[in-house]
């Protein structure tokens, strides 16, 4: 295999922007992890909560959960993301994860799909994708993919029997999975270089 | 006195959306700290670093920096917000705080002024700004104050000495003193209600 195309396995590294126990964007990210195809592996990063605040003045000598993080980026083939909108914003967890990643050059031409399970939730997205636009990541499609969510109980068992979530899933780490083989027949570098 | 209108000296707590050391947005508040005319105190916030990353779980018992947040804010009669802007989107740190306020009655109509350090920074002032209407904070301006800065170094004593600074303090602090005073004329609650 030529260095730099991707494995055959595509390892998708899922972040969460909800630290709640029940949100519903972490059971779609546990949804989707249990509807991929073979071929794909989806691992949700367990400890974004876990990250202090960005604090310029640690990057001498970053902290653990902040080394995991990049560790666990540096590994993905690419990244999935879903998180809600607090206050017309988006949410301080995952802001907070990528202030982290701004200068982490393995997280440069990532591909990233971004999962909208509030589909009305119009600021935040919009908001996540500038900031992932700017950070010169690999985001895949000019919109995020809006989650159409099985009734009121949305719980994980719920949206893994859910089509549509199916769906979204299937479309979603395709996309990915077609951006990482435009990246490598394109010869755009990834980090770090072998 | 008539309860619920200002009280002689208007307390204004600042909240810097930096937590680095030499973060040029802790430097201005420290700057207008030293600016303000008799009848106003302005105390930055110590701990915005020490809160946790907003998780709704944590609101039936709150972690001590977030009650600590909440009585700064309920003791406050204004806020004065200074923050960078990271991969154009607001600070993690910022945002987090507004997270942890967004259920907090008593930031309902508080007169918030922004100081923008960085005015080529569109993205995260205008997120800001969304944030802070949905909040129903008594946002003042219809723009932010942008802060025409001293030359190459933005140390707290050239902020202090330079003459723009001062008349954007000024200009700051007589606004979110009128924004009270119109509140109060206008019969417009303060959260907690006496």
């Amino acid at each position: 295999m030529t260095s730099g195309f991707p494995s055959s396995t595509l390892r998708v590294l899922a972040l969460c922007g909800s630290l709640r126990a029940a949100s519903i964007n972490a059971a779609l990210l546990r949804a989707v992890a249990r509807l991929v195809p073979d071929g794909v592996d989806v691992a949700i990063h367990p400890s974004l909560g876990e990250l202090p605040l960005f604090n310029p003045d640690l990057e001498a000598d970053l902290p653990a959960p902040v080394r995991a993080l990049h560790a666990a980026v540096a590994r993905a083939d690419a990244l999935l993301i879903a998180t809600p909108e607090y206050a017309h914003g988006v949410s301080a967890t995952i802001k907070n994860a990528l202030d982290w990643l701004v200068s982490f050059e393995p997280f440069i031409h990532k591909p990233v799909a971004v999962l909208n399970a509030s589909p009305r939730a119009r600021h935040a997205d919009a908001a996540l994708r500038e900031t992932l636009r700017t950070m010169s990541a690999g985001l895949v499609g000019d919109a995020s993919f809006a989650v159409p969510l099985p009734g009121a109980h949305l719980d994980e068992d719920s949206m893994a029997r859910s089509p549509d979530v199916a769906a979204v899933a299937a479309l979603a780490l395709a996309a990915l999975r077609a951006e990482r083989a435009r990246q490598a027949v394109a010869g755009v570098p990834v980090f770090p270089l072998p």
